[in-house]
């Protein structure tokens, strides 16, 4: 539920009168995004999203941020493509914040997720790994195996508070992920999302009925890492049940169709139970961390940091790429 | 910031399936409105909104909201019409709540009032009062006068933590305000807004680039009353600066478009200042009630009531309809 910022009419004329894309009709805030404020944006020329960028976005990054979904576009990929300004700038300022518009995309995200969601966000997962190659710009993953330690640190005085011995489980975890992590340029990188989770995939039904992918939306985790680690976080996100049972099914049906465009190398496919451990650890500790530091009564909701424990118990029990879906 | 249902896929799809507004294309939940569950929709037909009705509507009163709106947009006001399914019917049922859609109106709500906002405003309020003359059914203004007098009882155990003494004013001005009151049926009364606020009024630029209302939203407070008392609400809402004085010069050009739409009597325009303190202590009391009986943590941005005691003291030292505007 994202609006901090409320923009003034004069403020958003001004803004709008940098860039031809006609008069405005209609401007809404959108209950959606977590970090920034978003607005449903309506012109002349046609739907747009204005997002405004709050303060846990570094305004050093938006230039990565951007130009990847820029490449992305170009090359292919139906994602948000930023709108450049009269002077060819499509990151601004308004209201004293970071700001850029970017185009609607259609479709909508799966409140459920099922199983033939798999296989189209699988092609789309290997559509964008293929589409980034060749962007020029790098961003290090701040959420990355060498954050790990820092923030399961910083959760270390009121983690226990959430289930009595879960640092000292997390400490354990932690130290067999990091021994079992591919070794530094063994395995393919590049552009990855980072965070596909099913509210930034849209989708609307093909001829059949059947969903395909209209959209991948919120690039504003992405950086520069293994892209078999994107799968493994996707695993993680689309493959468990309401209970938080791992689907194999699914999980097969969304491997099978990202290798179809991303064909993975053997060392890839032996790393992924290892990067599924280390997903799950990732969502886990930022949840976490979130949860011991959010004061009591703030405006947030906080996402339980358990779900993210029994999906990483499962993860540890799965040793083989096979017991994954391979 | 409103969306308290989530809507599956399946859900959406059976639900749209019984309405002639052609194939789903977006659906986004809405930042906006607090009291229901509010989502754009876009389907081949164009944009709207689809609205679940969450429990602090009553479903009885349902038809005559939605009612309301129909009337008012036949008798040509702009605002959102409720669409009928291919049944004949509007008001359904979608994840166990009420549910309709209504038309998507363009235009902007202002952050931030100016003077030229408040003549199309007076203008739009008294084609409202015109508009709904004819509709056939009544609601009581559950948050009228009779209703204040429990809603202070409500906030004795803890107002005063809001403010020493507040308690003993607001009995006194009370009082005073229920001794002034009109006698019922004395002054003319029909459908009234009851909530016209700056964010349930659009405006869009004319041809010169001042403001012109688009359109006028939310009409789940409306109810049978009189129409000068949704003027008065409307002074209460539109006429005071961010520091919270008066702007005399916005409440003239407020009433007089008012006036020029629809002609005050003379006991119409003396009750306007006993009519504008009921006003202040209404949204004052319903604040200060949100304020005394919101759990801490609750996810709810709570109003300040101390932004209406400011209003009222005003409207108390303004004794005369020439001291409004007038």
């Amino acid at each position: 539920m994202a609006v901090y910022t409320e923009v003034t009419d004069e403020a958003l004329r001004a803004f709008l009168s940098d860039y031809a894309i006609g008069e405005l009709i209609a401007f809404r805030g959108i209950a959606e995004g977590v970090e920034n404020s978003n607005y449903a944006l309506k012109t002349e020329a046609g739907d747009f999203i204005l997002t405004l960028y709050e303060k846990r976005v570094d305004p050093e990054e938006l230039p990565y941020f951007l130009g990847l979904m820029d490449h992305l576009a170009m090359h292919g990929l139906a994602c948000p493509t930023p709108v450049a300004a009269k002077d060819g700038a499509a990151l601004r300022s308004l209201c004293g914040r970071p700001a850029a518009i970017v185009t609607f995309l259609p479709g909508v995200w799966p409140r459920r997720v099922k199983r033939e969601h798999c296989a189209p966000l699988g092609q789309a997962l290997g559509l964008l790994h293929r589409a980034g190659a060749g962007f020029g710009k790098t961003r290090p993953n701040a959420l990355g195996p060498q954050g790990w330690a820092p923030l399961l640190d910083g959760c270390r005085a009121r983690g226990n508070e959430v289930q009595p011995g879960l640092i000292a489980a997390l400490d354990e975890a932690l130290a067999g992920i990091l021994a079992g992590w591919p070794a530094p340029d063994t395995l393919p990188a590049g552009q990855i999302h980072a965070d596909l989770f099913p509210d930034n995939v849209f989708f609307l039904p093909d001829d059949q009925g059947l969903p395909r992918v209209s959209g991948l939306i919120d690039f504003y985790f992405a950086c520069t890492d293994l892209y078999a680690y994107d799968l493994a976080i996707c695993l993680n996100a689309w493959c468990f049940d309401a209970g938080y049972q791992f689907q194999f099914s699914q999980a097969r049906e969304l491997i099978t169709a990202y290798c179809a465009v991303r064909p993975m190398s053997q060392a890839e496919i032996d790393a992924m139970p290892v990067l599924c451990r280390g997903a799950a650890l990732r969502f886990l500790l930022t949840r976490l961390y979130d949860w011991t530091h959010t004061p009591e009564g703030a405006l947030v909701t906080r996402k339980d940091p358990l779900e993210y424990l029994r999906k990483l118990r499962q993860f540890l029990q799965i040793t083989t790429p096979e017991g994954l879906g391979f």
